[in-house]
């Protein structure tokens, strides 16, 4: 059964929401009285569909269906998800709550993205106060996994635990925060962050882009893999943790920041910054730049996801959970016909200066097509953990059309021969009925110790064989056995 | 002539600076009076060795002289850049300075990786104070390219000049800050975050775990790629940025961060820290995490690379300056011989479960080889923004050996026929003198408006017909026209 949220607020922040939802298959119900709420849906949702699908290895689950209400009660039923996303005013935001806990299935929890409210203070004189939890994300909320979840002293186990199946369900980082605070944990660094810049800027120090360059070319992207005290461990060295503090910590009492003095947001500081923020970035229109970050965290995101690390971890946990749902499919396929392998979308990197997919990642996809029917024998990590492997040998690709970023692609694979150290595939790439590439490829078990052919363990050679025999009557596919230029 | 550097103090910043230096061809000669020494900067180098070639797509000139000496004056002999870091304390750094300015050729300049203090404090009381300037590096020295270049309020020119040559020369950024101040600009920000980590800790909020993780999984990877204030722009959307601050402006005065307080670094809050820290990242020895670390930074600025933005569209600068000659040596090669059109390291996040390069990386230095060939022939940007370019149609490779992550690399490349629409190459990579694959490929020339096969411009089709017309007597190469599993 489709799963419903209501999104109380549209905008950058709500329809971020809506978009990560409606991608991982959930209907959405959006409340806004903006008569431009739907315009700017679009829009958040054309960036989202660019950018979010090819983040996976696995194909995203159908999308779920976007309808606009006139009414919060309407907007609110069906929903196992509220999120609210009005305006960061308390007094908005209570009255919001008054009137969707008049209406709410009390299953039901609601979100709110308050970047800077203790739950205590949303919660106060609700119907019931344990439904509202603070759930703030991080912009683009459909790219990044961050949800703050704070559910405030007095809560119930119930929402909370509903809280990080649905988000971790849409893909999100539930950080289960056990003691409110104001503004909770990040923005209370992007706050200390902020306000030292307005110093640095009205003091003349530095302008926006050098501070922007010395963020993104230094600790930004040791940040982006590590965070703090990860980071600090390993600078540490050896000496270790007590050591790094014991250094760095004198400095606390050092002038190193400004510390309690706010500055006065002035005109003058304020057009400084924008006129400095024009020079930096203003060759950009904002859409542009919308873009070009989407596809800066689409490729470290994914780049992180090679190394199974921070955000890139998260993303092959969500692939696993839906993999194993694809496996248990493939296992009641006909084992005489081609198995699709791959099913996944194109993603951002994966294309060139030609606007199309890059060749080394047709054989990237068929790459990963072999790697999961090597599964399919049985040789997967552990196999490989004990010492044998299949390497290719040998490829032939023919790159019938092209695909862009966002496509839906999958790879159907047949077995042309298995038997001894050999194996012998065919991949044929599609999006859609359309047929873009095929692969021919030869491999040989090889043992990882001498890196020498060997022959596989028997379990995986009869494997092999019961796929290559049950698809032995198949035709030969067009275009096998064929070499670069050669006529048919 | 090869350029000569002194490092002064090696420990985990000074053997960076050694590492990055070598790596870019510097001759190196370390002074440090720790018996430890050599084997310290031996596992930094190591680490870089690694790492850092693979980060570019041309490869870095031969590696530069490492030496260690005994004594200062002997270590500064020849350098036409001493980099300083000792310890933290002002009496050693000056003592370091005078002892150097009586040897130092007066050219040269003197950087400090100082990350608190300013350049008039390092100054006073020196010979030349002007020779004297911050440098401070960001860890790893050997990847990150920040380097905050402050010269002081009363600065040579020429120093500045040269330490701005210095530094791009060797892949860093010199940020040039204008007026000095406490621990620069990076180190404020991240002396302001550390302060209210540390708070948090303490009052239970939040362990070092959920810290990191809310900086990686949210604005950490934001921050790698756009910095603060652009990040805040493409987040102000269109209002712009006035609106931005406008809007977040108000939070300043809230209570978001503990401001002035800073929490007594008692053994108990420095327990609770190394408690938490051993918890999060204990089943790891450092040297793991360095290199977990630098597997990161190398995946994520590569990813960068290839969008041309941020640390990536440094490393591309960098390569152009080093392709320029690789170009110009290949217009003198003999045009009926094999042409070098790759020539690189294997990046660590080319690899794969196996152990070493994955296939489709093969043909992704392949495509670089054909770009680079057809740039050669003149189908370069500028020719495919005007609406043309070549698409392959057929590859196919033979994987003939396996090579690991920091191997240099070559492709040279054959034109087996060039005429009309048809492009016909073929590829050899090499590891040393060893033949590790080979790629035959059938491209075609497209119209990129209408996506079909079109004839080239005359002047590509022109070279293009000379350099298979010089190679068309070399004998047809082992393993061409060949089909997959087809005995020779």
């Amino acid at each position: 059964m489709k799963q419903v949220a209501a999104i109380i607020g549209g905008g950058v922040i709500g329809g971020g929401w809506a978009a990560r939802f409606l991608l991982m298959g959930w209907d959405v119900r959006l409340f806004d009285p903006d008569p431009e709420a739907a315009r700017k849906m679009g829009e958040v949702l054309d960036n989202a569909r660019r950018s979010m699908p090819g983040l996976f290895d696995v194909a995203l689950p159908p999308e779920g269906v976007l309808s606009f209400h006139e009414t919060l009660a309407e907007a609110i039923d069906g929903a196992a998800w509220v999120q609210e996303s009005v305006p960061e005013r308390l007094d908005i935001k209570r009255r919001t709550y008054a009137e969707v806990q008049k209406h709410i299935d009390p299953e039901a929890v609601i979100g709110s993205s308050t970047s800077g409210f203790k739950p205590s203070e949303l919660q106060e004189g609700a119907k019931d106060p344990t439904q509202i939890v603070v759930a703030h994300p991080f912009n683009p909320v459909y790219l990044l996994p961050l949800v703050e979840l704070v559910p405030g002293d007095n809560y119930d186990p119930r929402a909370v635990a509903w809280a990080k199946t649905v988000l971790t369900g849409i893909g999100c980082y539930p950080l289960h925060l056990k003691k409110e605070i104001d503004a909770h944990v990040a923005d209370r660094f992007l706050e200390a962050v902020w306000r030292e810049a307005l110093w640095l800027v009205r003091d003349g120090i530095a302008s926006t882009e050098e501070i922007d360059n010395a963020i993104r070319y230094g600790f930004g992207i040791r940040w982006a893999q590590m965070g703090l005290f990860e980071t600090y461990r390993v600078a540490g060295g050896e000496a270790g943790m007590k050591h790094f503090i014991a250094q760095f910590g004198p400095a606390l009492k050092w002038p190193w920041t400004k510390l309690m003095d706010v500055p006065d947001l002035t005109d003058e500081l304020i057009n400084q910054i924008a006129g400095q923020s024009d020079a930096q970035s203003g060759s950009y229109s904002i859409r542009e730049l919308e873009r070009i970050r989407d596809n800066n965290l689409v490729a470290m995101m994914r780049a992180l996801k090679g190394q199974n690390w921070g955000a890139g971890a998260l993303l092959n946990e969500a692939d696993s959970a839906r993999d194993a749902l694809a496996h248990s499919a493939d296992e009641i396929t006909d084992p005489g016909q081609p198995i699709t392998t791959v099913n996944r979308a194109v993603p951002l990197d994966w294309t060139d200066y030609n606007g199309h997919m890059n060749e080394a990642r047709y054989l990237q996809a068929f790459g990963d097509a072999t790697d999961r029917f090597m599964e399919l024998i049985g040789c997967d990590a552990d196999y490989i953990a004990s010492g044998g492997s299949y390497f290719t040998a040998e490829t032939h690709i023919r790159h019938l059309d092209e695909v862009r970023a966002g496509a839906r692609i999958a790879v159907r694979t047949r077995c042309l021969m298995g038997a001894s150290k050999k194996m012998h595939l065919w991949h044929e790439m599609y999006e859609d009925g359309r047929l873009l590439a095929t692969g021919e490829h030869m491999l040989i078990h090889v043992s990882l110790e001498t890196r020498k052919p060997s022959p596989p363990a028997p379990q995986i050679e009869e494997r092999l064989m019961r796929f290559a025999q049950a698809q032995a009557d198949l035709p030969i596919p067009q275009g096998a056995g064929r070499a670069v230029g050669q006529g048919r």
